[in-house]
């Protein structure tokens, strides 16, 4: 070989020998263990100086490289101190786990691999992994057993595929012409409990906010399908196309579970597409003792379950479920001459919102291969009953529980005679002892407290309460 | 404490204790390293037997946990034998890197802690510091020093994101109203050699695929920006409102960059929003070199430019760069009760497509603050340097360029007497000694061969040019 001719070597920082890789991530697996000891000992809130780190940070203009164990140490101890903590075992927040273990080595693996899900061509066992895992979801959620589907980046991305299906097989000519297909302005119904994001949703699909039918809920957050019924109904006597109908099975706000079978009543009726988004309340399926809660799931034309939530992957693992995949292949499809693809149904660039996509699957199938769905069904049921220590705890000091979930989520307002709410949480965040979230169920100001943590203690429902008392 | 009181034990296959924890990572990083060297002296191509496969995969049925040392070892197994090897010095593939091995820790950091990218009120660090990258790239690009944006979870997302932006700003009732606020129906422009996923992004936003327009090419792959006014003044004659024009630099097919300053004139001159997808090219700006071919990419009212192409992070690792960032504000505003937030410009919630998200950004910035712009450059340079390798040797031997890329992509045809384009790919794969795509170019067929992987060899590219005269 003539060496003049030879190629630059690889760059060092970023293709280290194995020796100094090893030796790095020998360091992480202790100090990522060191740094998840001291989080549980410590503040649950953020106790980053903001002026100095945004110093620090602007100190960062990449003109020279810098020792990568020094990086490491610096991002570390930015992530121990400049964020809440989803690990923290008082961490009763919104729904962000503690990741499980057998997600973050998944996680390790496909970070070493980096396989390409785009195609099955590129990655038939990944691909067949992944759909795999969702056909068991899908079962256990007692759809059929040719129900389909895939991994999302989020739930927010489900949701978002639910709605691009309904309209896609609402109106044939949408695909090509778009929402000016349809006869008229088109609309989806959720509740006034729903998730936020559905508002983003419309507007990104194009059909505009105001299509977004808020509709009544019962006094207990629970979407009123009478109600439902009437303002579909209504809509539809006014030249509306009704496309979609969201239940939602685990609100934000108070975990409340709309009445699924009710709702899909009145979807079957008016011919629309029903969606259950239970990207939350989803892992109750695990349960043998909760998955009847769930009772009329089975129901849906598609489902949003993510498995970064109580199934408390890593985060960002989506699931969108559904009943007749074939829309997908509509929705989704695409023509190109460089894919290595079978052209299968499996196809993940040719069935999902995405293209280039990272393995996310294997999280999920690791962590339930490892637990079994008996193993998930203790996980979930520990946190409902660690939502009912903190609930009957509070109430015996007085506390009033406003919610009324049979999942993990307790809304509360303190006695009268303590301080407010905002005021109280205030109080709490800054004592660091515990987080929980100020919201509004039913209109009302409460306190959200949520299970998340797998490993919360009675010793740590105990300093909730205490530290709640406290800070009124 | 009444222990008959107490809370189940955490499920221990979900959270094991420390010691086993600790086990299993110094497990990970030594089979996860030997892997790779495997891989390197083995197949490009997977060798799984998919029948036995599908077969082990049904197994899998969750009833009762499993030894998860056996399943992390299965899953290592099935992706050492079940993909195409990105991580392969000669996978000449798509724009799928060996990631780089900050990205990788960056990965493992991020597991670990699990962050919520949602707000900055549960984030402050990690919001900063995606923020501090994306300035970092924003004012490399030559954009001004204002200009933000984020990380988003692939291209297509980010490429998503421009149009969502675009008809947001050319229509102030679009929000409300969706796309029939429009006076007519709109258009967005690329050439016919763009990445295909524009498709489906026209079909998701609910303009249609026939908003699409395909505009025509020089004949060497790039878009011919008189073509594109011409369509643009076309369309406004019959009613069609132009919203976008989308210029790539580094296409999919020939690595080629489109009259990038030509396109913003058309695009200033017409009030049309102008977006630059240098979701793979945009890495050259790393090298002082290279960068020069981008000139006209400041003009850019909007960038995607992906991580986990050219800068080789781990998958998926996409950044959406805009000029001005209140149209962000605009399009993916809500309001919500719960949401622990500073409403600042910076919450990814209420400025993004996504809500709950991973912390992306540590990936790019733990690896170029190793590497610096200095590393970035010499990386990029040498894939440029391994296809100008290729090429000399393929032309040596009677082979023929198709396109002129200054980038890494090389298009090719065999000399007449060796055999079809086909054939020859198709007996190249099943050799398993290097992976190439067959693609086309300006509507030929051809053989696209493409330096991704940071540490091939001259070695390599001897081997890929015998298996391709082999495969003849």
């Amino acid at each position: 070989m003539n060496t003049s001719d030879d190629l630059p070597s690889p760059v060092p920082a970023l293709f280290p020998a194995r020796g100094a890789r090893e030796r790095v991530d020998d360091l992480l697996t202790r100090e990522l263990a060191n740094a998840n000891e001291r989080i549980a000992r410590g503040s649950v809130m953020p106790r980053l100086d903001m002026a100095r780190f945004r110093q620090e940070l602007a100190g960062f203009d990449f003109e020279r490289p810098q020792s990568v164990e020094q990086l490491l140490a610096w991002s570390v101890a930015q992530l121990e101190h400049g964020a809440v903590h989803m690990t923290h075992p008082r961490y009763f927040g919104l729904f962000n786990p503690a990741p499980v273990a057998p997600s973050q080595w998944a996680d390790r693996i496909v970070s070493a691999f980096n396989p390409q899900l785009a195609s099955s061509g590129s990655s038939p066992a990944p691909v067949e992994i992944e759909a795999h895992v969702i056909r068991a979801i899908a079962r256990r959620a007692g759809l059929p057993a040719d129900a389909a589907g895939h991994f999302t980046a989020s739930g927010s991305e489900a949701n978002y595929t639910s709605l691009i299906c309904a309209l896609t097989r609402a109106e044939p000519r949408f695909s090509a012409e778009g929402v000016r297909a349809f006869s008229g302005p088109v609309a989806l119904y959720t509740s006034r409990e729903c998730h936020p994001a559905w508002s983003k949703i419309a507007h990104q699909a194009g059909v505009g906010r105001s299509a977004l039918r808020l509709v009544a809920t019962d006094g207990n957050g629970r979407m009123d399908s009478h109600a439902l019924a009437g303002v579909v109904a209504r809509d539809r006597e006014q030249g509306v196309v009704p496309v979609l109908i969201a239940a939602t099975a685990g609100t934000t706000g108070g975990g409340m579970i709309d009445p699924l079978a009710s709702c899909a009543a009145v979807a079957r009726s008016q011919g629309v597409w029903y969606h259950v988004d239970a990207a939350w309340g989803g892992a109750a399926l695990a349960s043998e003792r909760l998955r009847g809660l769930l009772a009329g799931i089975e129901l849906a034309d598609s489902l949003t379950i993510d498995a970064h939530k109580w199934f408390a992957t890593t985060m960002g693992c989506g699931m969108f479920v559904l009943r007749d995949a074939a829309v997908l292949s509509e929705a989704f499809r695409v023509a190109t001459d460089f894919m290595p693809s079978n052209a299968s149904s499996l196809d993940p660039y040719l069935t999902t919102v995405q293209w280039s996509r990272r393995f996310l699957g294997l999280r999920l199938f690791l962590s339930l291969a490892a637990a079994g769905w008996i193993g998930y069904g203790a996980h979930v049921e520990r946190a409902v009953e660690v939502i009912a220590q903190v609930k009957s705890r509070l109430q015996a000091r007085g506390w009033q529980a406003i919610n009324d979930s049979s999942l993990a989520v307790l809304c509360v307002v303190p006695p009268a005679e303590t301080g407010e709410i905002r005021e109280i949480v205030r109080n709490l965040l800054s004592s660091g002892r515990a987080w929980v979230a100020r919201s509004t169920f039913e209109g009302r100001e409460v306190i959200r407290i949520c299970a998340t943590h797998g490993e919360t203690t009675l010793a740590d429902v105990d300093e909730l309460v205490s530290a709640l008392h406290t800070a009124g």
